[in-house]
């Protein structure tokens, strides 16, 4: 529909910056350690790149790439990048510059914004950039490491070269190109999943229900920004009037530090980060003064760990997502007559996925043929999903986005059982599921038990060959500081949790190797395991 | 955009039942007295209706009539109609038989649903309705009044005409109408307001958010169903999987008693609805156990009000919109700043109607050239309002949608201030301003001074006509019970808060006319008042 008539107006998040530079005029938008920016200042900030960009000589629909740390200047690219007409792409800031490269040509950025800190990241690809016209370098003071200037262009100078008037591109369509994700690509070439104004308008709005954001929100930023656009929450955040809270870098003191001197209501992170922070010493000095919801997901997480954090008078909600659903899909929506259960029990039910969100996602599990699986906790399908939170497809793929979309579902690759009440719980990766003599075993399940060991700090759960069984698990763990355990007591610990066949052949300590968003990379491991064997690396 | 994508989906009220009915399937949705229906039982009795009223021949657009209280048929058919692929129009049960046939016909209903205790309402017009072709006798044992049976068929008999499966015709495009909603026609005839699904989801969404509800919300019903979908409640309680308490009549002792025995969490109502309750001897026993929080709209609530139920511990949400604006449009958005205030600081904030809604309504007051006026708090002017929380149109009314919308913005025919905050306050209907000697007095500023005064329940001001400054004030009051007070007092209380030339010249002791949704008639007032003159007829 176009163009906008008076009943009708573009879902876009832009919408909810307009308000709220109104509204909430002089509340923070974004504090960063001791400078905070209000509503104004920052829909001001936000207008300005937006006009810069335009007067760069962005045109609608060209692609705009920052790579940069959790800094208010990612927050208004979230803004200004598609108030300019353009399309924003965060890039993973832990990748290598080859794939950095990789991702600048295939998404055709034409202008790049570089945190200072992270230039040697540019540096040696700059030459082999086919379509990009300029680079901004961002200095932020709080950096650590003083990195090259790529280019004359800094932030601030490029934010004053603003036109003194804003030459509005009117969104055309809701369902245009606000932003493009690269996944991690660990299998394979990295892909670029399209996200549109309406997706993430819905999706904001769907976190801020999910979460209970209200305009007393304060946001901690610990979960990536670069990662599905900080799962919309640099949107929603905006949506209901809270507060940005930027952090440049994670470290579990700092967190808990944060945590104590200002009031943080929410935020969000993989449960890796929930275990290196459960595990930190300082957490023993954290006291919470109000309500803290923490929102998790990116890994399964064990029950230990959300029990941990429970005890800490922190709220859990466990979601479920994935790059191409604009992070969350599925939450595991909380049953009033579950308040009652013992502490182990409410940590079994919210360690399932769930059910979809409120704003109107479809998830199914299915088996090959497309035909909903038993819901008995057993049966094994894949999670399909559809409806506004699911990518507009991938950039420059249609084979790819053919594939992915195979009978009007988004095939997630995720096996999972449902249960008898319909809460979905993940069972593993398609392809990290282990057939040892022709039965499934859940890696997550092998995991699950090994992490209630007092001494595990984090573990990983693959497939290695086995003559006869085809495969059989392999552990390999990462122990607490100052904790010894033997490979065996490991392997008899899981046979008192364990059915015989699932439990590991054999355990490796060691740290385990992980993505940028704190999942576990087991195709490394596998890697590793299967070196001569023809099957199973991916 | 149709057919749905993968990534695309409508937006309609449907999903939030087809999501809720799987995730609560045990949970209540409606509870009515004794009777409780789960998520899943009553997302049956919905698909029923609608199957049923397919088996009858209702085609996709055809309109189907409701005219009932707040009983749990009535949410029912608020789901239903659109499953069905029609188009609902709940009637305001307090009209006289000749609006209701107005009312049908102009809609063109085909089926019409009546409540057996309202068909004396029908009863003497269904010789004349030209389109309704069957009629359906809702039975509900809580009547009072056992009314004639209008046909054979009653409501639960239709029900099990339910053929063996739904013919569901897949809503085509999100625009299209989910209900049409008659204006009060306090000035001509009623003009049918058409409601589109992508509106009323959203709206039901920007209610959630606005008033904070989750799965844990208990909403008890004292506002009319028929009024606005009840501000789109009907839908919104079932997106978050609350609970919807149905209330046949609203007495404020029941809702008293309701409030303590059910852990009701929200109602709404009108400011006459809270005056109600806060003078009923029954608030005396008031203890709340819990949060319970309530918006009010409908009419300018006085700071008076306001204190008073927040003195109860009641946490009021001002709102305000119109019929065309799917219920509230705007609300009085809370500052943290503010809660340090003294309580009638507090109150007279929040007496404002404030800010357009989360979800991208736009509002703006502007002078006949439709610009901004100053944001003063002083200049008045006309609100005026775009989005998707704007009606589609008039029903039928090509030129009073043209009208209407003229400049592109739908015109609310309330004249307001800005304060220098971006908050609006409501003056006056354009037509109840007083304009005397050419100077403008707003018959919201006198009621505001009048409710001050502690023997007055309710008070209405309008203007009178005078031979020297053309129109001046005259008050029309009701008292408390048992109170007494001299209109010579009343004028005296106001010239201790008013300038002079606002004092009303009259003071007449009486009850107030007031519509079904408690807004008072004041072209009632108005017509007895100007007998014999030419002007200020409405």
């Amino acid at each position: 529909m176009s163009p906008p008539e008076v009943y009708y107006n573009h879902l876009t998040p832009q919408s909810f910056l307009d308000r709220n530079a109104a509204v909430f005029r002089n509340k923070p938008a974004v504090i960063y350690r001791e400078k905070q920016w209000s509503y104004q200042e920052f829909a001001q900030r936000v207008k300005q790149l937006a006009s810069a960009l335009q007067g760069w000589g962005l045109k609608k629909g060209d692609r705009v790439a920052f790579l940069c740390p959790n800094i208010p200047q990612m927050i208004e690219a979230h803004f200004g990048v598609p108030l300019a007409g353009g399309i924003l792409v965060a890039i993973n800031i832990r990748l290598a510059p080859k794939d950095i490269r990789y991702i600048l040509n295939d998404s055709g950025a034409r202008l790049l914004f570089v945190d200072k800190e992270l230039s040697n990241l540019v540096a040696p690809i700059r030459d082999k950039l086919e379509t990009v016209e300029a680079i901004v370098n961002i200095i932020d003071e709080e950096a650590k490491v003083t990195g090259e200037n790529l280019s004359d262009l800094d932030y601030e100078g490029f934010l004053a070269t603003e036109a003194s008037e804003l030459l509005i591109s009117p969104l055309e369509d809701e369902n245009d190109l606000i932003s493009i994700n690269y996944t991690s690509g660990t299998s394979g070439k990295p892909k670029g999943v399209m996200y549109t104004h309406r997706g993430a308008y819905l999706n904001a709005l769907g976190e801020a229900l999910e979460l209970g954001m209200d305009s007393r929100t304060v946001y901690l930023w610990t979960l990536p920004m670069f990662h599905c656009n900080g799962w919309c929450f640099t949107w929603g955040v905006i949506a209901v009037g809270g507060t940005h809270v930027c952090l440049r870098k994670f470290y579990p003191e700092t967190v808990i530090s944060l945590l104590m001197s200002e009031v943080i209501t929410h935020f969000c992170g993989s449960p890796t980060i929930l275990i290196m922070l459960v595990n930190d010493k300082a957490i023993k000095t954290l006291k919470l003064s109000h309500k803290l919801r923490v929102a998790t997901a990116g890994a399964p997480p064990s029950p230990t760990i959300i029990q941990s954090m429970e005890e800490l008078g922190i709220e859990i909600t466990h979601v479920y997502g994935l790059t191409e659903t604009y992070g969350p899909h599925s939450v595991c929506e909380w049953q009033a007559p579950w308040d009652d259960l013992p502490m182990d029990e409410r940590a079994k039910l919210k360690a399932r996925q769930g059910v979809p969100y409120i704003h109107a996602a479809e998830m199914r599990v299915v088996d090959e043929n497309m035909n909903d699986i038993a819901a008995d906790g057993m049966t094994m399908g894949e999670v399909v999903m559809r409806g506004n939170n699911v990518m507009k497809g991938y950039f420059n793929d249609v084979e790819g986005t053919k594939n992915a979309f195979r009978g009007g579902w988004f095939h997630s690759g995720d096996l999972a059982v449902v249960y008898p009440d319909g809460y979905i719980e993940l069972r593993d990766r398609a392809k990290d599921i282990i057939i040892s003599s022709g039965v499934n075993i859940s890696t997550i399940e092998v995991e699950r038990a090994i992490y209630k060991h007092p001494a595990v700090l984090e573990v990983a759960v693959i497939a290695i060959p086995d003559e006869k069984r085809g495969e059989v698990a392999k552990a390999f763990v990462t122990l607490k500081p100052e904790m010894v355990v033997s490979e065996k007591e490991v392997m008899s610990f899981c046979h008192q949790h364990l059915a015989g066949f699932k439990c590991p052949r054999e355990v490796e300590f060691c740290e385990l190797p992980k993505t940028a968003t704190g999942k576990v990379q087991k195709f490394l491991l596998r890697e590793k395991e299967w070196m001569g064997f023809e099957k199973r690396i991916h």
